[in-house]
């Protein structure tokens, strides 16, 4: 199967979760960089069932979406998630956890809207990015942390990498261009998860394909976004 | 199968998107109203695959949890989701854009941190309800109203009735409790959406249960919550 893969151009936002699972399996794939977004494609009136936004993946006659929903599509098929349908389920819920949690991390610089400029929303971003670092990250961090400990055997699912393992590998990735300071201080605590990042960064065909131009660098446009004002650890304690 | 359904007791919430499952399908359930929420189960430490938070279904010896996730495991078993592969990850694929979609409502009372007060976020739930209105609940409008089109049966996979089409009428229900004023003049372009929500309302099983006591009435501490000074229509026009 050659599968065809539609992102934005020039950031590695969603599209990147799915391009690790391909590197990684070494699958045949076109990334096919559309210049101006998902408009003509979703209202395309003979696609009986359209995307709402991009990433979406052409398998055969098949078009899926949602990062998620694609890389449960693509996991038993790339060797990279168990075939049994509990194994599955229990990976997929994972999968729907980083990307609440990456929702949260676009959040920290867009918290008013997506469609409007970081500078037109700084002083939001401020406030939400304190909130972020202080309270939301930590609690992502703990949980996936105890998963591993769980599992206990170096990723998600134990032994074997998982497609989410890549993922954890993307949000460490991420946190650490955009949070250098305050992920940075901390990581120390989350060993089992920097051991994810360290080991999925290891295996050789991520590593040749990380190295390559492939790689799209991180930068100003995507999910992961540096600004030294947003960058501060702050304590933030009260409830509802 | 008898489920066990764990969620926030008070509101409807994500659990409320299992709830309608279940009550429609007439599934045997058990809504265990838990008094102070999931930290004691998610750190169980005897539990190999920990949910990160509620809403999280027992049933027999699994532990499931997110929504969509949850809804894509008892689609089927419930009738409520095609028994082929392709079906299930398009229902799926819609299910996890309402997952999307209503964390952008979530946000306009909440802008900042969910673990804040509303009353420490006005001013910028005010600015992020603006956008929501005029930008991007127009863009969740028009695609699933697309969708309907081209399914051509009245639901969203056509003739028959499917969780996410139980979904779709509670974020009709809930949109209408929201904002009344500005989803009021939004919804009359959408004939099909609405007529989702109503077909929804007058299924036997989903009527007897919105008149019962079991569903719990909107109200201030859920994802919906009604502020006059939210619920208002205002143009935005700029780009990223």
């Amino acid at each position: 199967m050659r599968y065809r893969l539609y992102y934005w151009p020039g950031i590695q936002g969603r599209g990147e979760f799915i391009r690790l699972a391909l590197e990684d399996a070494g699958a045949e794939y076109v990334d096919v960089l559309r210049p101006s977004g998902n408009s003509s494609f979703s209202k395309n009136p003979v696609l009986k069932q359209p995307p709402f936004a991009p990433p979406y993946l052409i398998a055969g006659k098949r078009v899926i979406s949602q990062t998620a929903n694609i890389l449960h599509y693509l996991g038993p098929r790339l060797r990279l998630a168990p075939r049994n349908e509990a194994g599955r389920f229990w990976l997929h819920q994972l999968q729907l956890t980083i990307a609440d949690w990456l929702v949260e991390v676009h959040d920290t610089h867009h918290p008013i809207g997506s469609g409007l400029y970081y500078e037109e929303q700084k002083a939001e971003a401020k406030r939400r990015s304190a909130d972020f670092l202080s309270v939301r990250l930590p609690k992502y961090l703990d949980y996936f942390e105890r998963v591993l400990r769980r599992a206990a055997g170096g990723y998600l699912l134990g032994k074997a990498c998982s497609y989410a393992d890549l993922s954890l590998f993307q949000m460490v990735a991420g946190l650490r261009y955009a949070f250098p300071v305050a992920f940075g201080r901390l990581e120390r605590r989350y060993a089992r998860i920097i051991g994810v990042h360290d080991r999925a960064a290891a295996r050789p065909r991520l590593a040749a394909y990380l190295a390559s131009e492939r790689r799209i660098p991180f930068n100003q446009q995507g999910i992961f976004r540096h600004y030294p004002e947003l960058d501060r650890l702050r304590n933030n304690s009260k409830k509802t």
